[in-house]
């Protein structure tokens, strides 16, 4: 049904792995790799060139590596220069601009816009529409869903960037916007709607505008069992590395 | 102008109407059905396959029904399992997922992002950019604002979602979130930049975050007339059943 | 690597510049003049029709002017009726509607949506995601950052839109709403997340929901200086028709 190979464009120097395959009018432009077994959907572009190809002669395009057991949906654009760990899988109309590194068993869903310059760890989800300033760095294990922001200009406009960190299994719920240079902690779950002006420290959850410390996360009772709902990698391992195992356990061996 | 009939594959097993029109480069999978008289733009996907078609040699695409007298706009993706009414007008890059059921003469504007297993109701509109989580209910009349957010996850990440609902007549403005499992009632106006944390009931106004009721709806001055502009269907009726009719009498007949 | 000349559409009526680069899968219908040197990369849309082509079999494209020196990257779609000056320079996926005019050298990011009858100065910046509500008034040397919307219906739904408005020199900040018909002044900060829902006079910086005022923007220190950041345009010049100049001098030369 998929992948009739109509309308393709792919660079001479990109290197295409075994069982890859790639949809109907799908770009791909020089100085690409992609790993084995993964498939690229229609109407992408891969290795989108950076600004500098409209004015450069010279121009060439950096390495663009998408991992082995993607799966990159449609109409979605990465830029030259990134480098995207195993088992990344994208929702459709995905923007990654350069030099983001993302590390395996990433999603990244529909229409995020990630600005380039970013950094991404193992397992991390970002969900529609998230949209990461540069220099931004997000650690293993993060959720962060829907319309969150992180920004990276204190004093808008000017020259001085610094980007926000959020460290392992942090949860950073819907429309939150992180000012820049901010730290978010471990295990932190950041409610919806919130402004997180003030750095988080471990295990606090915060919320409003400005976002103020409410409880320990691990006060946050789930209703349905009456416990605590946190740290979460107790209660959920869908498509985690622990899945299917005990997580202390597996903690243990993966400190 | 359109439609010259470039680059457009169409699937041998699609059933397209009478006086249908598609556009260049659009893509038409298995087991779509396309109403009389609707018109699909250029660089649409409809009948995208579900995850399961990347991994299941068996996959069979489900059927995907788009009613007549419709109009999709262009660079719009609808998952198989759909079944839109007739008169569905969308605006560009839409995305809507698997098993989304809407009724008639609904609008779904640019951008927005239906994320599957969700229920609209009659002449709903929901504008740029709104966001629908998993399991949300939107019944008739309901227009939902730009950036608008229905979530599903009481305890992210969890397994037990819950989605949201509103109730006929409700208007939801700009860049507001509705917490999962959230019920909003009927001809309830949800203010700018609300979070809803509790249940609202019917003829209420809130805002804020967490956001608060503020008074009974029908209580909103419209400056221009001195008297209140809710319930709106009294002032408002382009595009709705009632249009160019008396209202009550209209809903007499149409309880 | 880019501008292979595949998959073009191209209006017989279409006026094109000298030095202009068109990408593949572009589509530029009728009555579209595009500028000296300006690119449009791949899987664009110029001068897409308005709706009543749709209907109107006598309809004839208003026309679209794009200026030189642009810059228009891929899948965006620019509509009938819009006057997009000199050096316009757009990300990816960005949709202007009808009747829009952009003074010179703007930036539109991506996935910015302007929803038509707008109007925006010259050096003005929308960042991505930006969503303009048909009516709005954007002047010169603004900036507008991720996610912020501008709104247009105060008593929603009705037919009575009413635009918002921008002086020369605001910025805007991540998230934030403008409600129908608000006046923001020149130089004024709005803090990330704000909800305006009342005139913001000029210098004055403001914050929260609803925004009320916190302080004169020139009272705003950069921390590395110990000065204020504020009047920006003493601070920041790139891309600015001040750039390498004194801003005083340039000032009175352009007042």
């Amino acid at each position: 049904m998929k992948f009739n190979n109509r309308n393709i464009h792919l660079s001479a120097s990109a290197k295409i792995g075994k069982n890859v395959r790639i949809g109907d009018n799908t770009i791909i432009y020089d100085n690409v790799t992609i790993g084995d077994n993964t498939i690229i959907c229609n109407d992408c572009v891969i290795g989108e060139p950076t600004n500098a190809f409209y004015h450069d002669k010279n121009y060439k395009n950096e390495a663009t590596i998408i991992g082995p057991n993607s799966l990159i949906r449609s109409h979605t654009i990465i830029y030259s220069g990134c480098n995207l760990g195993a088992g990344l899988n994208t929702g459709h109309r995905v923007t990654i601009r350069e030099n983001t590194c993302t590390g395996q068993e990433c999603l990244i869903s529909t229409l995020v816009d990630i600005q380039g310059n970013c950094s991404i760890g193992n397992f991390s989800r970002l969900y529609s529409n998230v949209h990461v300033g540069q220099l931004t760095k997000i650690g293993n294990y993060v959720f962060v869903f829907p319309y969150s922001i992180f920004t990276n200009d204190p004093l808008p406009p000017s020259n001085n960037l610094k980007g926000a960190s959020v460290d392992d299994y942090s949860i950073i719920a819907v429309h939150s916007v992180i000012l820049p240079g901010i730290s978010i902690g471990k295990h932190t779950l950041i409610a919806a709607n919130s402004t997180v002006t003030r750095n988080v420290n471990d295990f606090t959850m915060v919320a409003g505008n400005p976002a103020k410390p409410i409880k320990d996360i691990r006060e946050q009772i789930n209703k349905l069992t009456g416990k605590s709902h946190y740290p979460w990698p107790y209660f959920f391992d869908r498509g985690m590395p622990w899945e299917g195992k005990d997580y202390d356990k597996w903690l243990t061996k993966n400190p």
